[in-house]
């Protein structure tokens, strides 16, 4: 089957066909390139894997303009990348068979916010910081905040959530609706803006999360949220992991609406002060936000106060202060950053799992051991009301023996999480990180979405070797 | 494509192949049926539609059980009608080319309730009346509730809603994993319980709303919500529902989480009363429910009664007392049964349409005029916190005069809602009865349904003549 193709059947990297390249070159100008640089830097995301460049780089500027060059990419069977941001962490935009990147980058605009409706639709370059500037005066803001400045585009394509996903939902419940380019250049929209509809089969969800491999998405339709009345944040510091551990579960499943609730342990909250030049007391460690009014935030508080109090929690801390809490959010994002910081040329393998929130405390404390017994630094974060957290192992993206280390983790703990009917991946994706996990966790199903794939991609031009696992995959 | 087979070439209605017949009597027993009460009632819903039997009915009490009906149907190449409680409103288990009806009503064990991770997984037989009593003393409730007595595999299929969805949400997002028997037999899962994963693309959201198309639904696991330490709720009258409708816009626009806002016209309230036995005044009406925290719905409540007020609500009647609440809602899930008893031997047809909250006041302003004009009587209640309404039309099925005029008006309001970026079905779903509205609701998106359709059910055996539009259908 054409998704599955061989690499070794594939064009040779350095070339796309000539007559191809002139199309392009006749359809974008200065926007199509080849230089090295460029190339480089659109195979690359933020993750330990190796950059696979593809042949060319192609800037679109408008769904149409991104129709026209899919029409072109169809004509000769060449595969084309859909590119946002650049922030992936498990090789989503790898030239796995060379080909075009299509980088959406340049769709920054911002095409319509209907503040009586909670919607906004955006281009798909448009990054999550360029719409929070767009909504200040609005009343309103968008909840999904994965750490990195990526495009809305991007975050649709992936599924991404992040530390508000536990109140106000991940991509899967923020995006209303989809304009999408399909393998052979046609323009679909996903449907409409009704809060909710019954109307066919659920194209918005089917392309949120498929990495650019069903369709390339365009244009998005959010859903935005009324401003909390009043808002306030608790650190509070623990002896073990698993006592904090224990006191989410507790707070999750006496029904709290908590905003956000993030757990960062001892080693992660170093790396933060030393990056972010905070003095955070260097203990497991969670990060309450809570979001209401005045006096249901109070009221949260007490409670949550309560829980973790009887769990444990050492030192409570309130930052009721817009500022202050800004600071702490802000650390919190990079903490991907301040991990790489903490160790020449490093590159973080982030891991991903997700599981109910019952099988979190057991999940997390039959992965100790192999946090101690590794030969890097680990630091361990977690949208723990959620039940998702991440390792951060801090490792050398060029020694193989570390890489082997890494992935042999990784695995014990995606078999782990799988085994307790969880996910390998929260909200970072796939991509060809993990593709070789998809059947592990969904068995036969996986021959469900190849048959989706090939009816709507029959070329298999779209993002080959993604999602799907491909007997051929790199290591 | 065969999914769009033509009716003169479908086997004859009233008999299955014999060697199929004989397979399905050997596996089934008694619970292989071929008596015309049967397969009349196994072919009707609860609209106008009239009754287009199967040639069989099976009735299942297993997954494995549904796999064997439909491996032995592909074999045949005879379509199969998943059935659940009979109550869907388009048509949805017509026979349109014969065929088997696979009953699903025998299946309703409820496998597992889980309150420390909020979800609990039944079989499709399981009423959602039958779930409410199981999770009585839990202190967890599944909140979403069409008016019938339907069963949960047939709320995912048709991706129902009802009362609650304005603060809950809808089957989309209430359903946490499926399991579900494909065309050819095969038996998958849709996903695990993580509360959020990226791992490949959607399939639960997928078969959600399918209708039976392109899965059988067998089993389902459903995300609970605790109970609302207190609640609220609020008559309220106005002396028209362009008022009604303003006010609830105004809710809504100020971002009240309210549980559940109903709109009841002057004509639904005197079916209501009718039925019912009910002294309600008989104006347009605003039933509000609040949940929360004792403080929370005291504050919604100041809220909602400050605007309200100001949009001109005359009577304002507070339910707090739990048995008045529940002797309310009843009243309210039963306007379908209340306005079909307002005339002798009719039958309801209900629209649909759903549109933004914005658009809610001008688009039933706009339908006023046809309701006035109409030459039978017609209700109006709409979950119009979602900007969802139904005019209730209360024909007599066998007057092709009156089914004309009822086409006629919910064309009119199907295009008005469309143009305003809506759906023409909120939560009944397509069925047969809209199919025809899909290519000018979706447009081009249509196709790519197909190619779904095609792939995962390439002998079109599942549900034929449904949801996906089709030149050959009944009138």
């Amino acid at each position: 089957m054409p998704a599955s193709r061989s690499l070794d059947t594939a064009p040779a990297a350095g070339g796309l066909a000539p007559a191809l390249a002139e199309a392009l070159r006749a359809l974008l100008g200065a926007r199509f390139s080849t230089s090295l640089a460029e190339r480089e830097h659109h195979g690359r995301g933020e993750s330990y894997h190796a950059s696979r460049p593809p042949d060319a780089v192609c800037r679109a500027q408008s769904t149409e303009e991104v129709a026209g060059i899919v029409r072109l990419c169809a004509e000769h069977e060449t595969p084309v990348i859909a590119f946002g941001a650049g922030t992936s962490l498990e090789g989503h935009i790898a030239a796995l068979q060379g080909g075009v990147s299509l980088d959406l980058s340049g769709m920054t605009r911002i095409l319509a916010i209907r503040p009586e409706d909670f919607d906004a639709t955006v281009e798909a370059g448009v990054t999550r910081q360029q719409l929070d500037a767009a909504l200040r005066d609005v009343g309103l803001f968008f909840p999904v905040d994965p750490g990195a400045e990526c495009t809305l585009g991007g975050m649709a394509a992936t599924r991404a959530s992040g530390t508000n996903a536990v109140r106000y939902g991940t991509m899967r419940e923020n995006v209303v609706t989809l304009t999408v380019v399909m393998a052979d250049g046609r323009i679909i929209k996903t449907g409409g803006r009704a809060r909710k509809s019954s109307a066919g089969y659920d194209l918005t969800r089917l392309f949120v999360g498929s990495e650019g491999t069903l369709g390339i998405i365009t244009e998005v339709t959010l859903r935005l949220h009324p401003l909390p009345e009043a808002v306030s944040a608790l650190v509070c510091s623990f002896a073990t992991v698993a006592g904090a551990v224990e006191a989410v579960t507790a707070v999750i499943q006496c029904a709290v609406p908590v905003a956000r609730v993030e757990l960062v342990d001892a080693r992660a909250i170093a790396a933060v002060n030393r990056h972010s030049k905070l003095e955070l007391a260097e203990t497991p460690t969670l990060f309450f936000e809570l979001h209401g009014s005045p006096s249901e935030v109070e009221q949260q508080a007490r409670t949550v106060e309560g829980i973790v109090g009887e769990h444990g929690a050492t030192h409570l801390a309130w930052a009721t202060d817009a500022e202050e809490r800004r600071r702490l959010w802000r650390a919190r994002h990079n903490i991907h950053y301040a991990l790489q910081a903490m160790r020449p040329d490093a590159r973080i393998w982030s891991t991903d799992v997700c599981v109910p929130i019952s099988q979190l405390a057991p999940c997390l404390a039959a992965t100790q051991d192999d946090i101690e017994a590794a030969s890097f630094y680990i630091g361990t974060v977690g949208h723990v009301g959620d039940g998702n957290f991440h390792l951060g192992l801090v490792i050398d993206p060029n020694s193989p023996a570390e890489l082997a280390e890494a992935k042999r983790l990784n695995e014990r703990l995606i078999e782990r999480a799988i085994a307790c009917d969880g996910t390998c991946t929260g909200e970072h994706g796939i991509g060809y990180g993990k593709a070789q996990f998809m059947e592990r966790e969904h068995g036969e199903a996986v021959d469900v979405m190849r048959a989706i794939k090939q009816a709507l991609d029959p070329l298999g031009i779209l993002n080959p070797g993604k999602v799907l696992p491909d007997k051929l995959l790199p290591d």
